[in-house]
């Protein structure tokens, strides 16, 4: 968006048409504005807002100036906001922000709140635990849809989702689902017992938050229920976070995939310390893992130097190779990750990795014979030579493509890590001692 | 999902007993039931499902099974499938259907439902205008919320989402969008007008819809209205579809980063031929580029056979290389998905990727050097050629990286398509031309 004038009339301090114009945005564009500022003006801005949005614009300010308005702001207008924020949003700024504006916060909410704060901040990083938010609308079965409704008008205003109430027994106990939707389309003086869904898909507060995202993503709930280890309701997540979820794990894969460890923290908000250290641990392991091919060669040398010519020819095999591999793999990796495969298909992804293998196979092989025998000129025994090595180079590369993701997730491991980079590695090695064998026989060079 | 028990029902006719079992089950657990079944069980156990649900369940079936039914089944029960059916999954189905199957679809229904019909087909694949549905509830500012509440009532049963309802004047335009939850909050004998939000976020019919997911990713939308050119109304997309759209989104990302062309159809379900079509293009033209590198090497023989230790580490340079350029472009290509980076940052990228590639590229080189001087006693010529080649082709690499994928963006090409298997083609070359220059002049070699 383009704020421009926003920022003449925040500077030509026209407050009043500034706090028109803020009216008349949306939450996520007037934090987005705000971010633009510098710290000075975005609490003059900050405070221009209407006290019933500011917590609300506030949950999607940057971290960074969530930090610097929870620093230059009184206590009282803190407390204010830290009240009107929804519980998940609460955590994740808390998550975040430096010991001093954690104690400062703690410091102003009572006894109980800051017990059950301490309680959600528990949650490991990945867990339903640490994405459900507290503000769901409980009902009970015995009562009426009026009744229900009354409730919904009573305490809606500070619930997250209303659209679906939560029925629970006198112990928590999840006992059932009921829609906003079902409840107005109900007669007043039905028992919610009657209309609610007994059968209720939940998630335990420990699962892991892919998997919560696997259920919204088959069931397209808006919101799903969290319990506890005796299974009562302890909170609800909802689908907008559920979104940021699949986000994050697809950007964990993209980043797995070319050989980085994860990390969440956006590119440009990182320091080139911390990325450097994020990428240098894979490209260590995977040079000096390459070293192997520089031993298979340096064991041909004497291939090499009766046929310096093969050398030519080495870029070409090895990138191909990789090229090939890295097709297989992601796209098996991918596979797993949306649930399409399961690792008891391996033998289908084996005939068929070897189907695709052989077309592709044929295809460049023929296109790279013509080249190197009729376009370029090359003795007819190092043509067949080369041809043979990327024929098989490529059956090789597809067929540990698509299997090494499937056995990684077998014994636990991420399937991601056995993408490009890892497979390009070992298809190179087996790719150069297919090459040095086979020219050795077709070219009879005495080794 | 274990469905022994069911089908060990099913074998023994014990239809009753099944009956129980499916209603409680969730709508995709029972399509999923039936996609397990050969299709004469599945028509069968399809039958036994309440009519309320059927159409529901047959929402979920895989594509496949979805023809089979509609062949099987009469046209009577066809008619009633298709008449549940939400019209978003309705256009999906018969954009996947064979024209035996969509013939006999429009046979049965009225003129002007296929004209519609006909209209929603002739969208563009990606576009917003595939996407919508056009169930919603449409409500006039001039009602009280009485009267609003009394129009969700009548016809909310049929409505995929009543949870946002929209405001329309007399020719259809948009005006503004009410919120169950607000409807319910409010007094019985509000306007719908005092309590309607009038700025209004929407998309165009030709809207892509990865810019549609964007809307719903910043703004945390449960549904967002469609208009046509002339601002009217014309259906609304809802969240659980823009899931979809999400995956779909990050898959085609992970297919071009893999130098496979996209393709929408599950691994398993495509043939080898269709598999082997999507990944040979790039191959071939990989391959062909990668005979630029056998060029370099042949250009600089005579280096080659008076050293040819060289030719052991031209896998280890190349290898590390196109990782290092991997990382980058793949961290900038998901930023800029994510709308994380803007063009407008090349200047960060480069300032970054140079910050970043001088750390690596020294802990890289020390090792390298370590290992090729002390540990394997090569020549410090040698040893210093190739630590100087890693240390420069590493910082090449990251840069063109990091600035390859923005560059693409900007003239309108995906910025994914500059991923791994392009960049180590092109580092290939350029360490390999690196490598020799330096190792003709610190080894005295002439050429």
């Amino acid at each position: 968006m383009a704020f421009e004038d926003m920022i003449m009339l925040l500077t030509q301090k026209r407050y009043v048409e500034l706090k028109e114009r803020l009216s008349e945005l949306q939450i996520p564009d007037i934090a987005e504005f705000l971010d633009e500022l510098d710290s000075k003006n975005a609490i003059i801005a900050f405070r221009l807002l209407p006290k019933e949005i500011a917590a609300d614009v506030f949950s999607y300010l940057s971290t960074e100036r969530q930090g610097e308005i929870s620093m230059l702001i009184d206590e009282k207008e803190l407390i204010d906001i830290m009240n009107d924020l929804f519980f998940d949003d609460k955590i994740d700024f808390l998550e975040e922000m430096p010991a001093n504006v954690v104690k400062r916060i703690l410091r102003n909410v009572s006894e109980a709140e800051r017990r059950l704060i301490n309680h959600f901040l528990q949650y490991p990083d990945n867990s339903a635990g640490s994405l459900m938010t507290i503000e769901f609308v409980d009902l009970k079965k015995e009562m009426t849809v009026k009744d229900a409704l009354g409730k919904i008008r009573r305490v809606g205003r500070d619930r997250e989702i209303v659209y679906t109430c939560y029925v629970t027994d006198a112990r928590r106990k999840l006992e059932g689902i009921v829609s906003l939707k079902d409840l107005v389309l109900a007669s007043p003086d039905a028992k919610v017992e009657d209309i609610m869904r007994k059968e209720v898909i939940y998630v335990d507060t420990y699962d892991h938050r892919e998997d919560v995202a696997d259920i919204f993503k088959k069931y397209d709930f808006l919101a799903v229920p969290v319990v506890d280890q005796e299974k009562r309701l302890v909170g609800i997540i909802t689908i907008d976070d559920i979104v940021d979820v699949i986000e994050k794990e697809n950007t964990e894969d993209f980043q797995r995939i070319a050989a980085i460890q994860p990390s969440e923290i956006d590119y440009l908000e990182s320091t080139p310390l911390m990325l450097a250290r994020k990428r240098i641990v894979w490209l260590l392991i995977l040079m000096i893992s390459a070293t192997v091919s520089g031993y298979i060669i340096r064991r041909y040398q004497v291939a090499i130097e009766a046929v310096v010519a093969l050398t030519a020819f080495i870029p070409m095999l090895m990138d191909t190779g990789g090229n090939a591999g890295s097709q297989s793999s992601v796209t098996v990796i991918r596979s797993l990750a949306l649930g399409q495969l399961k690792f008891s298909d391996i033998l289908k992804v084996i005939r068929k990795e070897l189907q695709i293998s052989v077309l592709v196979g044929f295809g460049l092989t023929v296109v790279n014979f013509i080249r190197i025998y009729f376009l370029e000129g090359y003795d007819l025994s190092i043509a067949l030579t080369i041809s043979l090595t990327l024929f098989l180079t490529i059956i090789f590369a597809k067929l540990i493509g698509g299997t090494l993701p499937m056995l990684a997730k077998k014994v636990g491991l991420d399937p991601a890590i056995m993408a490009s980079p890892l497979i390009t590695t070992i298809v190179d090695a087996v790719s150069l001692i297919v090459y040095f064998s086979l020219a050795v026989r077709i070219l009879h060079i005495a080794v």
